[in-house]
């Protein structure tokens, strides 16, 4: 059988906020071999669920699998793959980057393009907020190592499907 | 002895990223009854490494025992908890909110105060993408409440301290 090439897919799990759930899942995953490129997991619009956003690459037989076995969890209330929809997907990155005064009008006008926000300034360094699809922060961090980077923090990628039902 | 009041803990982790580790790090917090208010692994710096940001409520005792637990795996590379640090954390969200035509203009409004941005737009809703701290995240919820929010997704918190070493 001709193998499949694997795809990133991303999946939103909504579950019931108690312990135990986020290390239940995380262990399907890795069980089964597939390492998590990105998770987040945040607050929903009702005070007892969180939403676990996991972007996996996989070959679809064994994703299918995995969809089998979040249906079995109890505290899975809802699984959503957001393969084949439209939607909107974004991810949060803070970046420290080296700063010294000649080179900062630089740095602020590259910041500037992409609409991040500057939420430190120190004598020798910026640290930029900066929100967006994958592709833009990727773009940002590449344009911000030559300057060199000192420090990067990323949530991960959340994704919400166009319109309504 | 007195029981000391449960503080909320951000905590960073830099991790191998390997198969399994974001498991075992889940399963050591949801072991000692520890449930993780918010979470995010992201990307860092270097390729090989994650940064996961918990966000846990505990007891001062207890944390100390995981801080020291976690310095005990291998895939584990830096554990910082951000307490008594001067640091900035942002989250992000995603917001799905009815919006017919009417109330379209009002909407508009507040996400401008927020410095939001509008993702999506339909004849009923809008999507809205928000980053910042907590506390202004929070405060758009509250304020897109009336209005009726059909969704929400949330990253969980990052962290990053200000000033270089």
């Amino acid at each position: 059988m001709a193998k499949t090439v694997d795809a990133k897919h991303i999946i939103s799990i909504t579950v019931e906020n108690k312990p135990g759930v986020l290390a239940r899942i995380s262990g399907l995953f890795s069980s089964r071999g597939f390492n998590i490129d990105s998770l987040a997991v945040g607050e929903t619009e009702e005070p007892t669920l969180s939403r676990m956003t996991i972007v996996v690459k996989g070959d679809e037989a064994t994703l299918e699998q995995i969809r089998k076995q979040l249906g079995k969890i109890i505290d899975v209330v809802k699984v959503q793959d957001f393969s084949g929809l439209d939607f909107v997907e974004r991810d949060l990155a803070l970046l420290k980057v080296n700063a010294p005064a000649a080179k900062r009008g630089e740095i602020l006008q590259i910041v500037e393009v992409f609409r991040g926000k500057i939420v430190d300034v120190g004598q020798r360094h910026l640290m930029i907020e900066l929100s967006g699809p994958e592709a833009k922060i990727e773009a940002m961090i590449a344009l911000m190592q030559p300057y060199g980077i000192k420090e990067v923090a990323r949530t991960g990628r959340i994704a919400m499907v166009r319109g309504v039902k």
